[in-house]
């Protein structure tokens, strides 16, 4: 079988080096990587199949073990660049039984390769790993073994490679072609979900250069009476003139996710909402115009919120975080907040996303833009008009 | 606003009386529900927050009690009938915080409503209760005061009531049309993204009597060289003659889902491909044909492999589980799987999915049937041809 790989193994073996290295700054042996992103960052592994458990362990010597589900095996083998003993599979009478967990598995895998006595680091704050596996892993091990592992690989996934920006610029240009299908499509008398298809089609139909995949989130795009509730999905109902319609949509190019978020109105806009979307371009632009490598997350908060709050408009929520590699449910990297707060230094090639969308009275509006740190200030990932999109 | 409500009180009465007197059963005084699924459940409450913790508190009296991220309050108000007074926000300070866990705030709540020393039912087993919330609350509790409740709300969505079923049926018209979709689209030279796109928009598009929503799950569809690994997902390369695409599709209708299941070939059967399609064929009907209340899981199973085996084809894996309401990473209800061991007795409005996709040396077939089991037997949910679809 043709191998499906996204990056040649030199990237693959820079970012296990990383990782190890920050395993030894914590005193970590053994890392048990679940969260199904960080699978992906370290050896490629990319399949809709962490709704079972499924490990890689890390060990500061010999190649990652990725470790799943029977029918998966195959899918590691052409994902990864594995070596077959280093891929290793549990029969499904561990699947979703009441009498064996996945994890009495891992376990055995964990002993056999001599890491019984070894440090463990757990990713206990990231997604999938759940409170059962935990709880059978705590069983296994003596306490003094067990290390929070969590957001350690996420961390280092946050400074990207040349190759992981080509990506997310690619991506970059589907959310892009969606955002314009939205336009082209939202109008009174269309329904939510035939806009919804349509930005569908155009995030997984992609270009004509490059496909898109699914996302690790859903296009949000509320509207009318329910448009101030952010994560509400499209009804079948038909857009009403006047309408306003809020769009966070997010396009995913080899799991590499770039969002943008743009708000549609079908009618005349108000002077507040004027005053808003003049509130986020200011502090949109004052923030990209501030941004280099060392400045912190929290100093671009503050200089967004100053330009915005000329305006009479702050935004209480953080207006921002890190993106990259994501899988359902979130696409943010759980790592850097634009916010109050959070002391990161920017460095070239971090990704984030600047999502101040915010609430004045009664209007609301999305506007946003991703971007690139890069030596010399910020790189927007998309282009597309920054303004209140009136269609009337 | 408007509120939108899929059901009406007396049926979340009726479930919220059931889940308790499971409770009692059990001798659970407060159940913290934390998996999305059950949340939608017990109150109607349906939005893509879930990547935040969020729960609701269900004691044996009072209404339910709605928590969640503040920014999510206002879409607690309109997809659920709860009094103000039990929906409960917590700040964004608290959102993926080092210092906070939203925990902390729900372990607050509980005790400020005098639940400090209740017996406390935690989903342990389910989805989205992760290892370090699970953490805070058996810091804040004794041990004796914790009892697994995992599965205890899937167990009861067991049954669907004529209501749920009408969705299920909505969503099996929604499937057909993505499943037509993808036989008109998929064809030598298309690329599979767009197939993926076409198959996307028929999802989401729905029926002109109503629309679709984001489903658990994307497209299953590998093809090609790929065509053994179930969960990979498409490719941007263009569809070869002489390719199979294995097709799981499905669709969701107000969070019901209905999957289906077909293979498609562009190009000539092989005989080995012809006997598994007489295989797969035979063991449906034989199975729909036994269903009825009161068989069990292990037996429907065993009358599918009887069938199948005539044609010398075994499957391994379970051939079928429980479905219904569903948000990602699965639609599968984790409670009732066709397999060997599973004495599950069928009842009346039981929903599953019998999908006996097989393998036979080189070959393989995806064929399924999602199924209600009514008083009389099972009745299909969705009408469409059984067999292998040969385009050439």
């Amino acid at each position: 079988m043709t191998r499906a790989m996204h990056f040649n193994e030199a990237e693959y073996v820079r970012r296990q080096a990383m990782v190890r290295q920050s395993m030894t700054d914590r005193g970590i042996d053994l890392l048990i990587v679940s969260d199904p992103c960080n699978l992906y960052y370290l050896c490629g592994y990319d399949a809709w199949s962490f709704y079972v458990p499924q490990v890689l362990l890390l060990g500061h010597e010999g190649g990652p073990v990725w470790i799943g589900r029977a029918m998966d095996a195959a899918g590691a083998k052409i994902t990864t660049r594995l070596p077959a003993d280093d891929i290793r599979a549990y029969g499904d009478e561990y699947v979703q039984s009441a009498t064996r967990h996945p994890v009495d598995f891992i376990i055995e895998e964990i002993r056999a390769r001599g890491w019984g006595s070894a440090r463990i680091g757990l990713e206990i704050g990231n997604y999938y790993l759940g409170a059962r596996a935990y709880l059978a892993f705590a069983d296994a091990f003596v306490p003094d073994q067990m290390v929070d592992a969590s957001l350690l690989v996420n961390w280092v996934r946050s400074v990207k490679s040349p190759a992981e920006l080509d990506y997310m610029r690619q991506a970059a240009r589907i959310v892009e072609g969606a955002m314009q299908a939205a336009y082209d499509t939202i109008r009174p008398g269309v329904r939510e979900c035939d806009a919804a298809a349509e930005i569908y089609r155009a995030l997984i139909g992609g270009t004509s250069d490059y496909g898109g995949n699914y996302a690790s989130s859903p296009p949000l795009m509320p509207s009318g009476d329910q448009v101030h509730t952010p994560h509400l999905s499209w009804t079948d109902q038909p857009y009403q003139a006047g309408a306003q319609v809020n769009l966070e949509l997010v396009a995913s190019r080899h799991r590499y996710h770039t969002p943008l978020g743009r708000s549609v109105l079908l009618g005349a806009p108000s002077p507040e909402l004027r005053r808003l979307e003049a509130a986020l371009c200011d502090g949109i632009e004052a923030a990209l115009a501030f941004i280099r490598p060392g400045v912190t997350a929290a100093e671009i908060d503050a200089v967004w919120q100053e330009a915005a709050g000329k305006h009479g408009v702050r935004k209480a929520a953080r207006c921002g975080y890190s993106i990259g590699i994501a899988y359902p449910p979130t696409f943010g990297e759980q790592t850097i907040s634009i916010r109050p707060g959070d002391e990161t230094e920017m460095r070239a090639g971090m990704t984030l996303h600047l999502m101040p969308a915010v609430w004045l009275g009664s209007e609301s509006l999305v506007m946003t833009e991703p971007f690139i740190v890069t030596d010399q200030g910020a790189e927007c990932l998309c282009r597309f008009p920054r303004r209140l999109a009136v269609i009337s």
